[in-house]
């Protein structure tokens, strides 16, 4: 069993950390915010005061934390992330970052002797809870081959995509189908109610239909009873789409059910659906077609 | 067990009724081309001469034939099925015909004292074979009732969305998201593909996504080799999305990711790849992209 | 100056009339509610009691009527157009009809010995009481250079396009552009006063760009005042559309703005706006944006 | 007549000079290549050594460069314009840049005591030289009445937006329609064409049309001939669609006609036509109809 690390211990991390101690590896954990750890530290987990001193306890360190900026606060200066790393110590980073900051970070940790994965995941809260997690690994393949085993802990299919920063644009090149494939399904349950078919009928169909990905069986039902919570709102959808355009203008891929889905979270963003499960983009159209909530 | 009949004997239709054999119901069969129901008859189906023959013979009548004009040849006439129908008998169309020539046929069967049942499936003969088949039904509730084991001798899904029509209305529906789903897929693999990710890797990870419906999983490795026949091409999907987009004018639903997908599939047709599985798409968008095959 | 004959006396129509009558035309006129026609009688019009009537007296007679099953009321049946028609005749459809049904038409005439043209035009009352219309015709090359004085005195851009029923093409060609354009132009009046740049601004500007074509011209200040009859409504303008489309399906031309601009004149029927000017893509885009009025 | 500054005398700026040599103003001017100058010099131009020293010869200066770094290139430093300026001087900059780049140096320009105008221009060197060039204003009110006749001098349409940094979002939200417009023609050609109209003929009819802005005018023959060098390329034409596009992100407003415009310049791109003018969107539609050149 391996000696591990872990910075960021949110609705995601301290999952992913339940099951790492389950399978029987010893984690030393940091949060910014103490509290949040006490379930995991009565599991067995060991605290860590600083990110440095995660890194420097631990042979493989993992970071899951929200974005970009997120990702600077626990790695830089003093007490962060990189000043912990030494040689031959190897850090999996799992958020979602811009594929040029993951890259910059990777370089950074090269020059400390270290090894940098970015090891993004495909699916939601309950994917891993039901431990069907997909996990995309970009850097070094010899890195790769030592942690597999230890990211199989947390979800059973993981996957070396290539190098450094390339997991990262393989998960927007997978996010962009989330919402487009949202935005069809809500065409389709629209074009039957209006047919005459009821809606809680029209869903049934579609979700037991060759349609149905896991993220349509997920968010399908949302177009019956929106949930209180987002599990990923527009807002961040709007993110994610953004930078699969920006990318698909930089390397000449013309995106063209991405660009026209993304124009309808606008309209979600101005209808004041911001905040909202992108999945209201259904109602966006329902809107659209004149039909009342 | 029942006293059935089934005019079609095709690519779908001959899995049907082998399956209704296999769980012991009697089933009488017609086929234009009778040298295509010997398999059949071996494995214990009985020959009707005519569609009006098997009407008469049977006190359930299924048909599986490919388009309006071919349902109109089976069913009209002295030899046709409708000819053979009379009180107290059902007959289901499991065919895609348009919602309106669905619904005048339920009509005339109805004036005859029978009842018709509309029934097209959702899925391939993959998904038939699997026996994961979903089969959505448009009619009289009482009669949908009694034919419904039937039907889930052919797959397990079986849901009653409505009146007469109603079912193929709702699997025009659900069709939209074949084009749509398969698009958005393609402009993922060529994202990920420019990025520097191998095509392979890119479709192993978008398989193990959750955006990975089943249609995305049967048709997602055509993007590395596509099939020697066409599962579904260019043209049959294109009537599919041309019907769901006159269904939207009329009903007022816009449909922007069915709109931008039908003209690709349009684009597939000018660069003449029409006769291709409609995963095609992939090679309009690569194309588009200046990737080379 | 020529002895003709004008069936179809409405707002375009009668307008047409007057053009003639002032450069010193016959005129045998012909309208299905005769009373509209007093004005131009007053101004020298003769009477004719049918369209067959009025197909005898003259030389060259023209019609201008509403749609395809108008056309044929007009032209079908003992009084109609074709009865009066003879050897050497010929006879000139400005009307905008499908181009199948033009074609057709066409044919029958040609079997009595006369030549039929379908020559629309595209602007509106404006355009054709500045004396700017613009006519595309489609037929026989000498009927055309006969017949082409005539039209100059309607409007002065008289072009020959090709042979029956090409003129009719070419004019939804040509409309495609219209709902384009003034959904691109709404997109950047709002884009203009959400950065904080007043409407009235906005709208001056643009008419004032390289952009404003007249139609932009005509339309734009409707943004600020919506009239209160629509000049061409969101039906029509979709009926233009949709012929648009289905040619662009047969012959394999890909449609990307007329797709999209399409689903949003669909949200605007959704949205109860039908009737209203097509301008009112505005108001469809306004909503979207969460801009109240 | 005024005492004015120039700086940068490109392709557009050396003839707004001439204009207002032309209307006997006096102009010193400077270029970073000062041999382009020479013709200018022989009209009665006066040189400047820097910007600093245009700035401080002249009571009112105008500047016109490619894009934001290079207005940071002639504005900053010793000898940038911005040294030139002091109290009541007034600056007018007339290129494309950023809104935001073009507010922070208004307000550098105004701890100076002097005044800043964004003006930027729509049009190209052919409306400037058929004087016909509109030109958009922001900035302070006061200052913009006492330059307005000055850039009268240059084109006749001169209009006040508001305040600083509002013409360049002006101009963005103008150009959008560029491209939209010049796709919707280029559809609107190839439907005619395969209808069976000759080209040249169908761009003759669309010319004459009343989607005819001067845009269309410009560029509708290039479908016929493309010009030797682009005057607006398809990279320039899609930087100013993605700040489009932002904007609409940023201010939610949905663009669909431009969203989908801009994936088909990303095809040009990928079809390695990104050098040409933003006319070859006909070249792309072309070959996704499989019409040859």
């Amino acid at each position: 069993m391996a000696n591990l690390g872990f910075v960021g211990l949110g609705v995601m991390g301290s999952r992913m950390v339940k099951r790492l101690l389950d399978a029987g590896h010893t984690v030393t954990g940091y949060n910014r915010t103490p509290s949040k750890a006490q379930q995991l530290l009565d599991a067995g987990m060991r605290w860590g005061d600083t990110p440095r001193a995660v890194a420097e306890a631990a042979d493989v360190t993992l970071s899951m934390v929200t974005n970009t900026a997120a990702l600077k606060a626990v790695t830089e200066g003093p007490d962060g992330l990189l000043a912990g790393l030494g040689s031959g110590k190897i850090y999996v980073d799992m958020s979602t970052v811009s594929p040029a900051a993951s890259r910059d970070l990777a370089a950074r940790v090269s020059a400390k002797g270290a090894y940098m994965l970015d090891a993004p995941v495909s699916g939601s809260v309950i994917t891993l809870e039901e431990g069907k997690l997909s996990i995309m690994v970009g850097g070094d393949a010899a890195a790769f081959e030592k942690i597999k085993p230890i990211l199989q802990n947390i979800g059973p299919k993981v996957t070396h995509v290539g190098g450094n920063g390339l997991a990262v644009s393989m998960k927007i090149a997978t996010n962009l189908s989330l919402a487009v494939q949202m935005l069809a399904f809500s065409e389709g349950v629209l074009l039957a109610e209006k047919s005459g078919i009821q809606r809680e009928i029209a869903v049934e169909v579609l979700l037991n239909s060759v349609i149905a990905s896991p993220m349509v069986k997920y968010r399908g039902p949302f177009v019956l009873n929106m949930p209180d919570e987002a599990w990923f709102n527009v807002n961040m959808m709007q993110k994610d789409m953004n930078l699969a355009l920006e990318m698909g203008h930089e390397l000449d891929v013309p995106l063209p059910t991405a660009a026209v889905t993304n124009e309808l979270l606008t309209a979600a963003r101005g209808m004041g659906l911001a905040e909202q499960d992108f999945a209201i983009l259904f109602e966006v159209l329902a809107r659209m077609s004149g039909v009342s909530q």
